[in-house]
């Protein structure tokens, strides 16, 4: 049994979202250690993925007079596979598990002529002046949009990824037992067209791990984050909790823009494809509880059809 | 034939020891990939190792308040290793090579009754002013030192590299027919007592590379920089080169105090280390002639005895 388990980038940041000081980051990460832990004591084989957010946002506010935003999630990937992978050693040390985790630095594959190239939508790094923000767009060629706190913010493209350069050796990987830890951030951003070349954008990390996920044929894609449940109705009066549902019941919540696009929309956008793709169970939950999300205990359950 | 090459950090920066722009980066890395590509063609088996010191520096000068120093080096292992492999991917495409590289986040070992510990040496990040580098000393715990240039630097410790926690990994690589790009920037610097633990030091990538040239057998190991030889009598009227050296010649030169500590040194170090640990001959040379450096037209090359 295959499991990819999605980490939310806020599983290592503080809880306003931004990123905490060294001793806070490890603290944080070892949660996701515990459930990596739990769900390889379960019986499953494991890849772990992971969101950057915050840590891309940081290195886009400090460093991007130097680093292109492929250049930032490949440092990213470095930096949080690492926090990661040690806790990952040591909560597998203390358990007896014979496993070892690598760091896949993974490039993800987009379409160049992708509609995200043409509308740049998310945004990154700091809030500029509209001075400071017409020098960039003229230095660097960034595209700008206003944010609502009163400023002007870089926005980049979010191409969807097609699938990752690195997928051979996430099956070598698994098939001598190690536990991969791939595509964080989404992976980095490549167009191929004869040759491969980094692009200035940012990928969604569920919508990655979900392509990684059906292409290495796992049975279960779990996204855990800072949420218990799936909601519809979010914050009304009739608001109610997803226990379980079928896949063609949370398309059409979806369809009926129930997920709001920043937040949990990619996530159940994810999950949708990963069943129709040949997923047999997905979940969304919380961070630090897996072994409970998959019993059922906490958290939503994404099934091909009620079984009944 | 198994040929570890070690690139300088220098050859990923401006000539003036700086991080240049992002397009400045991938022109600087074609060089290494074509060494890496001559190789190959040449019938070796390649790991690539990289120094990152003006990497490093970039991000303790812009992100030490987030980054530790291990974590830097992670971020700087996926950084740099990005940039490698896509100039990999794409030089191997056009000579129809197959290959693929793969970055390996190394995690280095270290001893933590390494002397260097208790002193300090190595230089890292911007030159701070007397009040500045006092407050830092009692926030962080960091050490500084007087700087020639004006003003107090941190020095941070060098620990020996004692073994790789990636190990297995490089050599299963090596086995698939891979690329392995491993222990840049010295590796991650680990401390293992029960538990692992990474700590706020930074490791001379020549050593990182010859132990693990010497721990996966390597025939030869390359270390490819700035230099066209190694001379005795640097800048002095009796300066010559040396061609070809045995070992036990340039340990008696190491020992006379012949190369500087903070450049020649560890490389030259680590070439003996080397040649003692099995190694069938070293090359120290200029990077972008890998296929000039073994035949013997430029660069120096270290030997067990004198083959005559």
């Amino acid at each position: 049994m295959l499991a990819v388990i999605a980490l939310g980038g806020n599983a290592f940041a503080r809880e306003s979202g931004k990123v905490g000081s060294p001793e806070e980051q490890w603290e944080r990460v070892k949660l996701a250690a515990v459930d990596v832990a739990d769900m390889i004591e379960e019986g499953f084989d494991v890849v772990v993925t992971h969101g950057n957010g915050p840590q891309a946002g940081l290195l886009a506010e400090r460093v991007s007079d130097y680093l292109s935003l492929d250049m930032i999630d490949a440092a990213t990937e470095g930096w949080m596979g690492y926090l990661i992978a040690n806790a990952l050693t040591n909560e597998f040390l203390r358990r007896g598990i014979q496993r070892s985790p690598v760091i896949v630095i993974s490039r993800s594959i987009v379409n160049k002529n992708d509609t995200a190239f043409q509308n740049p939508t998310k945004y990154i790094g700091p809030i500029y002046d509209e001075e400071t923000a017409d020098k960039l767009s003229k230095e660097r060629g960034w595209v700008f949009k206003w944010d609502m706190r009163g400023g002007f913010r870089r926005v980049v493209p979010s191409p969807e990824p097609v699938g990752t350069m690195e997928l051979d050796l996430v099956r070598l990987l698994l098939r001598e037992g190690y536990v991969p830890i791939a595509v964080g951030g989404g992976g980095i951003p490549i167009i191929s067209n004869g040759e491969v070349r980094g692009v200035d954008a940012v990928i969604d990390k569920d919508l990655a791990s979900q392509v990684l996920a059906n292409a290495i044929n796992a049975d279960y894609l779990l996204i855990l984050t800072d949420v218990d449940y799936v909601y519809i109705n979010y914050k009304k009066p009739n608001q109610a909790r997803l226990t379980e549902v079928t896949v063609g019941e949370l398309e059409r919540y979806y369809n009926e823009g129930q997920f709001p696009p920043g937040s949990m929309g990619p996530k159940v956008l994810a999950v949708i494809r990963f069943i129709k793709g040949g997923g047999k169970a997905a979940y969304i939950g919380p961070l630090g509880r897996a072994r409970d999300v998959i019993k059922g205990l906490v958290g939503t359950r994404i099934v091909p059809k009620k079984a009944f």
